[in-house]
């Protein structure tokens, strides 16, 4: 037997408007009616697998260790394989597609001790249709991780290296420019980028952005009540990331950002 | 005493966005403080009873045993009863009101053993409006439920066949067609119909579909995934029903379907 | 050491397509895995204080005692100060920003016996940046409440009457009319007044509405579903509010009414 874990943290792209999340909750109680289930979000985007994998890599670090429940998983049904993948020495397991999405939390906690395809249907429901992974195969799986069952008793164990890896947008320098990308647009319409403090570390207080052919000085501020009505912010948000912001409205909505645009920062004072 | 339980399931149609659903479970743990409560869903459209019946009817046989608490009201404040019903000898009690909501539920797992009508207000809470009976009525009663309270100590028994009865409809023949309805539109905007696959068996891959005035060739497929681009694909869904469905998109949206709506279906090697 | 407690009740404006109420929830169960965590909603505007402050007015009696974790926080990373406020001698705690969010509730309980501004960061989180205070301050201070910690660990006494108050609208008399204010749309569209049923006592069944330079005849009811089709009705919801309703459509759309918007109750009998 493995390690007992009493938390399954769940992520989805399933939304909470049909009953996918109770059902998956229910499967996991009826196997561990210990285990305690915490939900990170399910209203990725339908099929967003970079969305979800981006909601991982930032909560990583903040999760209660257990079992990480992720399901974003527009290949289901056809030969994608179901994995799940050890890290901190045991502290955590996470389960969901090979499909990159739980790439990038893993090599946020320092990357994979072990990895089994989910391939002992011992360890799954009997299915009458093969298009509800979640209930059918990761929760059952997650499940029986909380009950101590050990992960190569899951199936198949394969090399950690061999799963599909997360592509993480990275800055690069094009002119002086740091050419940067939207990670995300959060609830209040901050929009993160890809981009540590650090990378402009001397730029001075005001920067130049450019984005859809027109561009915006931004300042910084250290909180996003702190920019001024008008103005466009640059704050270090809560992940230690620079996201632009506006006092009490959507930074994204005005300026018409969503995740993914790129945007290249200008150093005025270069 | 009756027998305890320890989980209860909850749907209503109340959303998330007022504090109806959390008010719900803090009347539960007030009263039952080792009871676990597990979200269907909330999201049921405002006074859909059909839907909320059709969401706990594919629910049920993935659900926990335990209290099942479900609140689609449109009636409430009126003479309308609010019942309890003992499914599996026992094993769970449906709890809601008497509007056809619990019907088909209670008809999958194999009828009811007993039932009552809750009018013991000793069980209840006091209310200053009669329009909130989730948390003045139906939360005490699942919450002393699990506390061992027996079902016939909330009010009085009733005959289980005077219950009001769900409808959910059936196909029909019709000039060698099968004439079906759309039952539900999921989240990833799959049509799932009311017909099983043995209902077509036999009639080859490729499926006309009639509906709104128009019709599309679908093409059956093993999972969503395996829908061609472009296409119309019939896949089995998880709950083992026919689904309309196209690869990465919103069938529904793309062809104008919703909940309800019929689809004639034409066998086109007939 | 102080009291423990095992429930913590949530509310935030932090929505759930972020990660951002899950993250929350890992912090607590990671300082206090033996409490509970109810959602009381995540939907609140953006930023609305005065909307969150009335759900934990409404919600307040009907409450599991123990933490309340409440945070609309527009002014995060500011001078706005953090707290934590004990009612009931101890029965329960609210967290929450100092910005008035928490005072109607607090009223409502009958007020505060001790509070404390959060200013010790060994019961903190470290932040990688200040914008993310429900994670890093008031989590592990909801967190170690329940384990016992007493209130003034947390941080500096202050007298609680130097808390910022919330601001509830009272009705107003004017030319023999009654002023209003819609307090709250709920999911259904009934319109919540800032009215007792004692305030018109003795006015008869029906009463003019007079709002946005329109005005119409509304009925007293007993229930929402006893209001007539095309009629608008006045129900005594159940909150013990006087509520503009319907039936089974939403009264907001409507009659056009909003959270906040003035309607003046003129008495047709007098």
């Amino acid at each position: 037997m493995g390690r007992r874990y009493d938390t399954v943290t769940f992520l989805s792209d399933y939304g909470t408007a049909d009953e996918f999340v109770g059902v998956v909750k229910s499967v996991i109680r009826s196997i561990a009616p210990h285990a305690a289930v915490i939900d990170l979000t399910h209203d990725v985007e339908p099929h967003d697998v970079r969305g979800g994998g981006l909601v991982l890599a930032r909560s990583a670090q903040y999760l209660n260790p257990g079992v990480v429940l992720a399901v974003v998983d527009p290949g289901v049904g056809t030969d994608r394989k179901g994995v799940a993948v050890e890290v901190g020495d045991g502290a955590s397991v996470l389960v969901g597609p090979d499909n990159g999405l739980l790439a990038a939390a893993v090599a946020m906690v320092g990357g994979a001790d072990r990895a089994v395809v989910l391939d002992n249907d011992e360890y799954q429901l009997p299915a009458p249709g093969p298009t509800f992974a979640g209930r059918d195969v990761f929760a059952p799986a997650a499940a029986h991780l909380c009950n101590g069952v050990d992960l190569d008793a899951l199936g198949t164990l394969v090399d950690p290296a061999t799963l599909l890896p997360g592509l993480l947008p990275v800055t690069r320098e094009e002119d002086g420019n740091l050419v940067a990308e939207v990670l995300w647009v959060d609830r209040f319409g901050n929009a993160q980028l890809n981009v540590d403090p650090d990378e402009i570390d001397g730029w001075g207080d005001k920067v130049r952005l450019h984005f859809k052919e027109t561009s915006r000085v931004a300042t910084r501020a250290n909180a996003y009540a702190e920019v001024k009505t008008g103005h466009v912010g640059l704050v270090v948000d809560s992940y230690g990331m620079l996201s632009i912001a506006v006092d009490r409205g959507s930074a994204a909505s005005e300026l018409g950002l969503h995740a993914g645009d790129p945007v290249t920062m200008e150093n005025l004072e270069a």
